[in-house]
């Protein structure tokens, strides 16, 4: 435990310094233990097991481009992303990691207790038993605060879920090299440090924000009072959930996304060449190989095809006022690889390099973004997705509040959403994508940082 | 309107009366419109919309039977069920037709306002528009009271799913010829009826069981206080929702079932021959052909292919009270056909006749259903599923209480649940399969046969 956030960072530090990590980029066809599939082109793991790097036409979207095709991560099994909670003197503390991820442009960022994929737990790797595992598995002792199966980046990935569990326990727990017990005051603070709370553990922490009240910089705007009042069941939504549910409905029945493996190699637009799949235009992303020698690792050393976008993304919540309750816009979107096509997603969420101005498809809003006053923007921090499967992939996250003159009325995919309601939906899983539960984390644990934390900083009861 | 129950039989058989419909059964290779694909054996319309009857192939299903093929329908289109609702003198009533399907064993059932496939109202068919249509698709007037997009029958259609929707509405609506509007509480006595409200009614009524507090026969032995008990938002259950979604999450997260479209031809242990395919053994269904002359239809007469049952089936919840809070007992069931493979069904579903006493695979709690006493069962009445699709599909709906020895422990894919829970996770769609739906509906809508009906009957709010 750390009496304050400089004394994690100190910790942090020397965790940098513990263990000497090398990432190389290496060529497509000459990752060891992967191979090129003859007929397709797709890249494959020898085992058949892990993922494996396909094609996929995507017709009928419903976007500002119709139709395409792109690569695709295929990873049909569910992973278990998941925190441990435990209260020292009634405060509650989340057991993190401190964990290399070679995607991750510093390398080492905090991770969950547990980032494991069904490979990873059933020890495909033959590497080392996965910590804690025991935790989150049945039969299990601990108290479940929450657990959902939640779609990953649905850009990159086809139908890829994982398994998201908080569990509160009152064991002794002994705590490995490379963790640490961090209260989630101090993990708010560390939310807005950039490339340092990895994805995994912000997906997570969407499924606590129900727990705590949010406290919100203190400022004399009046920002905290409605952000309390968004999180609190009370808080009056300008549309009731059976209406949010028709709107999420209406935008699913109506979607008519069709999606098709194909060969890796005749996906249209993209090239193989100098030893990556890249985009004929220089967009999206690349695919590219990398070697690892990790030696803190399950297994000491490997190597692996990662997707690495060409620019940084923007992924903004557009929030305001209504009748003094902070509401968010979300927006219903078409999610390429998600199981069900449509879920809730963050105002804005891009790539703005590839919308040059005025460029068709360019998105609705994130003018709005890019020139937004500072005194508008109540968070701005630079984070990364997830290091395994993506290289150097960071995104702008940030929270732009409009005045209220800004529009109730928006197009048809949009609507004004209050926290509690966006916490409602998460429980459920598959409603809200992961950069809107990254938003809706950083939302949620907010730095308090002038007010003292109220005495106890106990959970609330989950809401049934 | 009616006064009672039987002035709307005597309109009832006067509808039947009304009009003249002949069904009768055609061979296959004879269906009008539709024609056997040369290399699969597939059944599909000429317009190639529609649906059409295929092969699967099941394999690691986590059933007693691992692997198997069948026919299934396959409709990747979302159709619209919806209910108006209008209050008359402070008393809702539901607009319902006496609407003609083919499979239906006597032909003419009550149907929701609107019973549409997305053919049906952008007329495919080339027939008339769908009356009251206009209250349910964008831009609509009234106001929403339930919303979400459910499963079907798993067992035959591959992730058919519909849109259920009830609407409120104060507007002047005009009673065509065949519709009638009903009380909840009348509706609640014709769900008593067999062969009388049709699945899609049922379906959609499963929507406004958190809408209204259940009665529940009179009985001077706590029943309807236990009833009440369950569906107050106040009642104690005995697991919380986070603790049912944990459970739902884990089942989720450990299905293996892998389905994959193969020719119809192919299909092991099932035959073409005497214009029908049937399963060799006799069990589960036959695909047969039926022509229809039907004056009062969009279109006057058509050929269509559907799947017969051979056999009844038993369609169980055993409940039991809990502190005075009546519970049921829930299980999280492998769905063939369910978009994301389980979904929570009753107790007990399947067709008796497929398990001979003591045959592997006999369903759990299947006789404790079958050898229940009188006075443990609260319904009992035979229904028949979606008589478009399905001939002369009928199944026992029955709710058996049993007394408080029952255990609580029970195994892992099972789950005693409260109606409150059951109406929370209906709303969000996708979580009850149609059977679970269709007990929820004669749960919350059981007659009050002798207590007088509280003096406005109306909606409460829809809870947020």
């Amino acid at each position: 435990m750390f009496p304050d956030v400089s004394a994690f960072h100190r910790w942090f530090a020397q965790r940098l310094d513990a263990e000497a990590y090398r990432v190389a980029t290496v060529p497509l066809h000459r990752l060891e233990g992967w191979s090129t599939e003859p007929d397709s082109g797709d890249l494959v793991h020898r085992s058949g097991r892990f993922y494996s790097v396909r094609g996929l036409s995507v017709t009928q979207s419903g976007r500002q481009v119709e139709n395409w095709q792109q690569p695709i991560i295929v990873q049909p099994e569910h992973g278990i992303l998941g925190i441990l909670v435990k209260e020292f003197h009634g405060i509650p503390h989340c057991l993190l990691q401190a964990k290399m991820e070679p995607g991750n442009v510093n390398l080492v960022q905090l991770s969950p207790t547990v980032q494991a994929t069904k490979s990873n737990y059933t020890r495909v790797h033959g590497g080392r038993a996965v910590p804690y595992l025991e935790h989150f598995i049945a039969p299990r002792r601990g108290q479940v605060l929450f657990d959902a199966l939640q779609s990953e980046q649905a850009s990159w990935f086809l139908a890829k879920r994982n398994r998201n569990m908080i569990i509160r326990t009152d064991e002794d727990i002994p705590v490995l090299d490379g963790f640490c017990w961090l209260t989630f005051q101090q993990i708010g603070d560390l939310l807005r440090v950039d490339d340092l709370v990895n994805m995994d553990t912000r997906t997570v922490l969407s499924g606590a924000v129900a727990l705590r009240p949010p406290a919100g910089p203190a400022s004399d705007d009046g920002f905290a009072a409605a952000l309390a009042a968004s999180w609190q069941p009370s808080g009056r939504p300008l549309h009731s959930t059976t209406e949010l549910l028709s709107w999420f409905t209406e935008i699913k029945a109506g979607a008519t996304l069709t999606r098709r493996l194909m060969p890796l190699s005749e996906v249209a637009g993209w090239s193989a060449g100098d030893g990556v799949i890249a985009h004929d235009e220089g967009r999206h992303f690349t695919v590219l190989g990398v070697s690892v020698e990790a030696p803190g690792r399950e297994v000491a050393g490997w190597s692996q095809p990662m997707f690495a976008p060409r620019s940084q993304g923007v992924i903004a919540f557009l929030a305001r006022r209504v009748a003094g309750v902070l509401h968010l816009l979300v927006q219903a979107r078409t999610e390429t690889g998600a199981l069900d096509r449509i879920e809730m997603g963050p105002t804005v969420q891009c790539q703005p390099a590839d919308y040059a101005a005025s460029q068709p498809g360019r998105p609705e809003l994130l003018d709005q973004v890019l020139t937004a006053r500072p005194d508008q923007i109540r968070f701005d921090v630079v984070l990364s997705e997830e290091g395994g499967r993506f290289h150097h992939a960071r995104s702008r996250y940030t929270l732009v509040e409009v005045d209220e003159s800004a529009p109730l009325r928006v197009p048809r995919n949009f609507a004004w959403v209050t926290v509690r309601q966006l916490t409602d939906f998460v429980r459920f899983g598959s409603h809200l994508n992961v950069e809107a539960r990254s938003l809706l984390a950083l939302i949620g644990f907010l730095p308090d940082d002038q007010v003292p934390a109220p005495p106890s900083g106990r959970l609330v009861a989950s809401g049934g």
